[in-house]
């Protein structure tokens, strides 16, 4: 690890960074997203992903570049950036996908990145071993083995100032996950792919995607750009980003609109099935669906994949913001209604609040709740964490109506609020009318904290028709009033 | 009420129509957004409302007109079509907005309406009386007559082929907008404005918004076009579209442009504030926030403008796409996570689930669950009435596992599945690997439900761990059993 990777600000896991691509002469903002190229086929010219729609890096495959007998001169000889005419940061593959396609390939990891630096690649990739899902564990720890060898072998080979990944793999075994993190982030490599992801996504198990993004986070230090080998559908961006992806790459926009099939932050359309394009950008503003399905193959899949475009690198600026703003979890939120599986996977990285709590700020410009989630986030844990330190007076009443004079505020899904803290965040929460059961079963948690931090105080809990059996779980000897029947 | 508006297809109460304006030679198509177009500043000319966003009516200010020295005789020589460079339907507002803001105006209903046929307007409306929020009750009905007696005088105008509108007023009373919109609904007159909803707008009260437009729904027929006044921001569009609501009217895109703010599906945001475009429009994606702070005046104005706009028309039609795909709540449900208010919106929404399903259709292609809210659906509720019809073998063991021979499935939200509704909507829903327990409750009144029809049955309930207090609710004869534990 260089310190080539530097964060600029977060929300829950997720963040704002730069990496610096000496190669390249350049640094990128971070989320990004690299569209795949195809160095034979290209749907979208690569100057105009750089022109139009701002790619500052892109990702081709090198080992199609070795094996074709066409582009492999043209590329060892005028490089890259030329052959592809595109002037920012270029990442390459290694064949490592078509090894596990059709199970062997004819270069060796130090060939491939002998050969990624000669053609100018800014970031290359050892050929390691996807592993996909559901594998036996001891498929999977063999095959970790084998890519941290290659990682290692790639240690030795001379890259110059091409930087290079360090694939973690381990299938969907998370502890394998989190060692093969720990030991690439033990190397001197730069970037660090989660690969083998792309059949989660395909079967929609976003709540496994989550569990093996976080245990290879659990494995990476803070420094350590991550990319997230294979993502490429939008709505999933806020998601990954949470739990802190920094990099995506999309073959999808380009893949797709060969097929027809449309991007949307809420899933995916077919052209076929489309009455009204559901998107502002301008294709979809100055054509309709049937005007498309009018149109000639070639203009058809161009245009879909300028849209794919459009709503993919629109999502990453709109994580961007969201970061900024400190409202991401909000927006993962709103991505969680597009599919019963986002959900899930939303849930599952609410299960991890402790490992976001370790990056999320303590401050930020307002706390939203706008689901029955919301109650899980990582700023309800800390602030119970912050009860569990405080002193409680002797006497002490808890109230969801006025707290009278020596009394504090009781505000779920936060719990006791005391008085200093009133007007920070996240207390000052902007909440519904009507809470539901987790975030009074949350309060209530709080209120335990805070009476086990204190075991001398006499409180008073003070709701306003809190369910009975969630109130229940106060300890025996907080006295519980309904607000007005005191 | 003419046969000008005829519904093509519906989705709980929102529906995709055909509105024909006679005098414009033209049938829009809504939902519709109409553009607010102030005849003395245009931040974006008629022109490009049409070409570019592809506006097929715009509103403006008949009252304006009248009043101006410099455009009154211009439009009643050339028409407001031509004075606006516009081809599509326009519809005139009368100085209500004047006449609350200011007290007084110097026309009367015969004589705007006049006007507003003289220059060639295509949709035309009598002075109403904007009656605010939270009046007493009173002010609000005497206000409503006045309203009333306008509408039956402005029946009385030869206003030719121009449509005129009928306001339903009557504050934040239900049951004087009910009166109010069924009163309207008994004249000739054509399209149907729910009006001084901006107060209920402007301070986020999305849950009394909702009150009041189903109270007004309830007061009108199926066939009656309404047009929701003043909504012209994209976060409420899907909300109020699913309540039925046709027609919005957007200044916001303008007025906002003037003020530096910049709206989004989930909310405002701030130029100031925004560090990356979060939006897919060619103006988001071909300048920075900070470029368009560093722009002049005008041009800063109008591509904050142009963004608006693009993100206006770009909800109406996923608001479209939603209603003709049948995903309609689903686009509603996300929508309500971007402010903790627009939640309270959609509960309320939920809240008239019954009013909801009486156009919902029977069939659609997929119902996600994507949160507890998902529950509460129009789905969910005709299932239970129908269960309330079916018969019920002598023995019945309801499972969430396999149901064995003679059982049926037991499915949240919606409870008993008899094996030959399996395969229909809703029961098909896609749902995530754990429920909350509004699904479990909601499933629990569908066992309720199937039970009182069949007093004489002896029902088991296998269920995988469901909330006790909710299992409690179960007629005390039904059996309960943990699945596997049998
Ligand atoms: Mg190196
Ligand atoms: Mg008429
Ligand atoms: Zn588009
Ligand atoms: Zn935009």
């Amino acid at each position: 690890m260089s310190e080539l990777f530097e964060v600029e600000q977060y929300d829950a896991a997720g963040r704002l960074g730069r990496l610096e691509v000496p190669r390249a002469g350049t640094t990128i903002q971070t989320p990004a997203l690299l569209p795949v190229v195809n160095p034979h086929v290209q749907t979208v010219p690569p100057a105009e992903l750089e022109s139009q729609f701002g790619a500052e890096i892109l990702i081709t495959n090198s080992y199609v570049l070795h094996g074709s007998d066409e582009l492999r001169e043209p590329a060892l000889e005028g490089g890259l950036h030329d052959l592809l005419d595109f002037s920012g940061a270029i990442m390459t593959d290694s064949g490592s996908f078509q090894l596990s396609e059709y199970g062997e390939i004819d270069v060796t990891t130090e060939e491939i990145l002998e050969f990624q630096r000669e053609i100018g690649s800014d970031i290359g990739t050892p050929i390691d071993i996807p592993t996909p899902p559901d594998v036996p564990r001891e498929q999977a720890a063999e095959e970790q083995r084998t890519t941290q060898e290659r990682i290692e072998l790639a240690e030795t080979v001379d890259t110059g100032e091409m930087l290079v990944t360090a694939p973690i793999q381990g299938s969907t075994h998370l502890d394998i996950r989190q060692r093969a993190a720990r030991e690439a982030y033990g190397t001197d490599l730069d970037l660090f792919p989660i690969g083998a992801m792309v059949p989660l996504m395909n079967e929609y198990r976003f709540d496994d995607l989550v569990h093996v993004v976080a245990a290879a986070k659990r494995g990476l230090g803070e420094d350590a750009p991550v990319h997230l080998f294979g993502a490429g559908h939008p709505m999933m961006f806020a998601l990954a980003a949470a739990m802190g992806c920094d990099l995506f790459d999309s073959a999808a926009y380009a893949l797709y609109a060969r097929d027809g099939r449309y991007l949307t932050v809420r899933g995916t359309e077919h052209l076929d099935e489309l009455e009204h394009f559901p998107c502002e950008c301008s294709v979809c503003l100055s054509h309709t669906p049937e005007e498309l399905r009018q149109a000639g193959e070639t203009e058809r899949h161009r245009l879909l994949a300028e849209h794919n475009l459009a709503v993919s690198f629109g999502e990453i600026r709109r994580v961007r913001q969201a970061i900024r703003g400190g409202n991401l979890l909000e927006l993962v939120d709103a991505r969680a209604r597009g599919h019963p599986a986002m959900l899930d996977g939303y849930r599952t990285l609410l299960h991890y609040a402790d490992q976001l709590r370790r990056t999320d700020p303590v401050a930020k410009d307002a706390f939203f709740y706008v689901s029955g989630e919301s109650a899980r986030r990582p700023e309800v844990r800390r602030h119970h964490e912050r009860l569990g330190r405080l002193d409680a007076p002797d006497r002490l009443r808890l109230s969801v109506g006025s707290p009278g004079e020596d009394g504090w505020r009781l505000v779920a899904p936060f719990g006791p609020v005391p008085p200093a803290l009133s007007d920070v965040y996240p207390l000052t929460a902007a909440r519904p009318d009507s809470l539901e059961r987790p975030a009074y079963a949350a309060a209530v948690r709080g209120v335990n904290r805070l009476a086990a931090a204190n075991p001398d105080t006499a409180i008073t809990v003070v709701h306003d028709g809190w369910p009975e059996d969630v109130l229940a779980s106060l300890p025996g000897d907080v006295s519980i009033r309904l607000l007005g029947g005191e």
